[in-house]
């Protein structure tokens, strides 16, 4: 069970989360909890580090940050205790959770799990701070920001956990974000990849790491809610969504939709280079240099050569890189040999997601005809084995959310109780 | 070196601190630091441990209060990284600080050092955090309220160090309260027995076990202020006071005052038993029970026996346990066999400390004397070796003080520059 940083701010959150965890610990069920700091207080101690040295030692920030886990895992330890519990925590070191050395940003390597799997059978609630583990040369590691989600899942995979849940502020995967489509339905399930591809479209429910993780350790992940109310029935009534294998889902789920869910992402913005010269190389001298810059360029379109061998070429980057991104392309306008450069910052990437599109033809053909209706214009498109994602007006991103969400079958139908 | 928490309270202070360790540095001396956590965080975590669990598990208490120092110990190594030295935190499970598993309390019981010396060797300042150790279970450990005092001369003594520079809100250890008697002198040294009794007696400069331990491996601590100018000399100017050995004292100061210190409590409550049976066993009666409950009797006075065999018992306990001994007492008073119980907390406890009263005479006589002379009168007297302490009324405290400061000729003389 993992819980985050909302979920363990104060104590009388953390009363709610001892309630959730010993309502499972009572069915039987041996239990291990992974934990966030207390929401703010990892951005205080980042703020003090920053403070203190702003080109900071990531070995020292991390003694620094990880001690807002080791926290609450000692208090989550002394509720759980409180209501009757036999609890103790487990620091990254002591469990040990190991990692590489890279300091603020750590890979878990291995985690040694006879210690902590003794004292579970011992009818022990382990609780693990996430976010931490020690590296080779025995200092506190931390695996970067949102790391907890990936502790914990690192944390089932070792203990060959049946199932391992994730406590959210929302009750599950959706099809679309519900504050912009009303009709929007709550997932039963969602495949492995389908998950990466919604985390990468702006559907922040998981990091995008620990689905990673969970996939290459075909570790069952649910995301619930951590706001349910008291006495309700515990998480193995499974009211959240299921995170599972592609095998899984079509061996249960004979009635699953095509498309699983929409995705909007307004954090990209537009460049577009024109008349750039249709040679070899042209190219390379663009994304090159912004490669080198870590820029991450998503979509890319190169228009159809026009006359004189010179040609408009588009492409996203993220809204927080443009500025750099406009300097650095300046900077070489001769030698990339462009006429000007066009920047939109006010764009949305809407993307359909789902496994089923591998094996049906028509899925895009059906996205375009849905916008086209409705006279939403497409400035670019960029697909994958399981996803298709196009460019639009920003101030089109609800309509054309609302639009797909219809013409793929997606709405809630109001059923008669 | 080691500071506490008000030194380490925020980013300036903690600058501060980094500059004085600068300082200390730069005269090719290695160096280690130990360190409080932030005036008030201590408060704040053990706060939510009993939030959590009023009977809060200590192993998981420990979990939670160390955070605090491991933050400052961060903070620090990443200030004086900042200001171009090497420096890095060793927690306490990574020295390690061995402790026994007496959690919340633990007693260091051996810090294996060789690691901590080859990384100091090797021109790295140590930042260690105070209060906290490693259990033989390999748990965390801290070492009660004030514990830090005691890592640094426990650490000190480890690493063999020449001195261990505790820097305090205090620039040293005064004749006397400089806020009583205008005219108290700061002592350039003071005996490890002479600290522990001013301690007792409510100069709390230091913990007392700190202390102890300094005595017992023989660790030369110096106090000093941390609030020192900027460019100020470093510390082995020696500016504060330095605790060493009885032998060191005779050695190098012939000028030594017979008496060191004069020190007040008000933290004392007086009880009288009036007209208690004169036969064996009485008094036991009366002193059993207040130990079985951990009472701390201090003074004792047994007035000369009366008329029919009875005598009036008189005796000090902390204010704090006044309600408690009374309800104690009056709940025995048959089986004591009592009158009256007579209580007043509004005494004060003076008393003189000195090594030289060893080979001297006639040091109570100048007590007495003194005291009698400005008319304040005794109720109670112990003495130790070192140290006489007479009960006074409370309203008389600071004329006690100043009259006797006057009298064993500690009043600082004012010399012509």
């Amino acid at each position: 069970m993992k819980f985050g940083g909302t979920s363990m701010a104060g104590t009388e959150r953390i009363r709610r989360v001892a309630n959730i965890v010993r309502a499972q610990a009572a069915r039987g069920d041996e239990v291990a909890v992974v934990v966030s700091a207390m929401a703010g207080e990892t951005d205080r101690l980042v703020n003090f580090c920053r403070e203190a040295n702003p080109l900071y030692d990531p070995a020292e920030y991390d003694v620094v940050v990880a001690s807002g886990e080791q926290v609450t895992s000692g208090l989550l330890a002394l509720t759980l205790q409180a209501m009757g519990c036999k609890a103790r925590s487990w620091l990254g070191w002591q469990v040990p959770i190991r990692s590489d050395d890279a300091h603020a940003k750590a890979r878990i390597e291995e985690i040694d799990a006879p210690a902590l799997v003794a004292s579970m059978q011992a009818g022990e609630i382990a609780v693990i701070p996430g976010f931490q583990g020690i590296s080779p040369a025995g200092r506190v590691t931390t695996l970067g920001r949102g790391g907890s989600d990936t502790s914990a899942v690192a944390v089932a995979a070792a203990l060959k956990a049946d199932r391992c849940d994730i406590y959210t502020d929302v009750d599950g995967v959706y099809t679309t974000d519900p504050r912009i489509v009303a009709k929007a339905r709550k997932l039963k399930n969602v495949t492995y990849e389908e998950m990466l591809e919604l985390a990468s479209v702006g559907s922040k429910v998981l990091q995008t790491r620990s689905v990673s993780l969970a996939m290459k350790e075909k570790v069952r992940v649910q995301v619930l809610s951590s706001f349910i109310e008291e006495g309700a029935p515990p998480a193995d009534s499974l009211p959240g969504t299921m995170i599972v294998s592609d095998e899984e889902v079509e061996g249960t789920d004979m009635e699953r939709q095509l498309i699983t869910g929409i995705a909007a992402d307004k954090n990209e913005a537009k460049i577009t280079l024109t008349r750039v010269p249709d040679r070899p190389g042209a190219v390379a001298n663009i994304f090159g240099p912004l490669a080198d810059a870590s820029i991450n360029v998503d979509m890319i379109i190169q228009n159809i050569a026009k006359d004189k061998g010179e040609t408009d070429v588009t492409f996203t980057v993220p809204k927080s890189d443009l500025l750099r991104t406009q300097t650095m392309l300046e900077e070489r306008k001769e030698q990339i040999g462009f006429y000007r450069l066009i920047s939109d910052d006010k764009v949305a990437k809407i993307s359909v997601v789902g496994v089923g599109m591998r094996s049906h033809a028509g899925v895009a053909s059906t996205m375009f005809k849905a916008l086209a209706d409705r006279g939403i214009n497409v400035d670019a498109i960029s697909t994958s084995e399981i996803k298709i994602s196009v460019l639009i007006d920003e101030d089109e991103t609800e309509l054309a959310v609302r639009v797909l969400h219809t013409a793929y079958g997606l709405d809630a139908v109001e059923t008669a109780a």
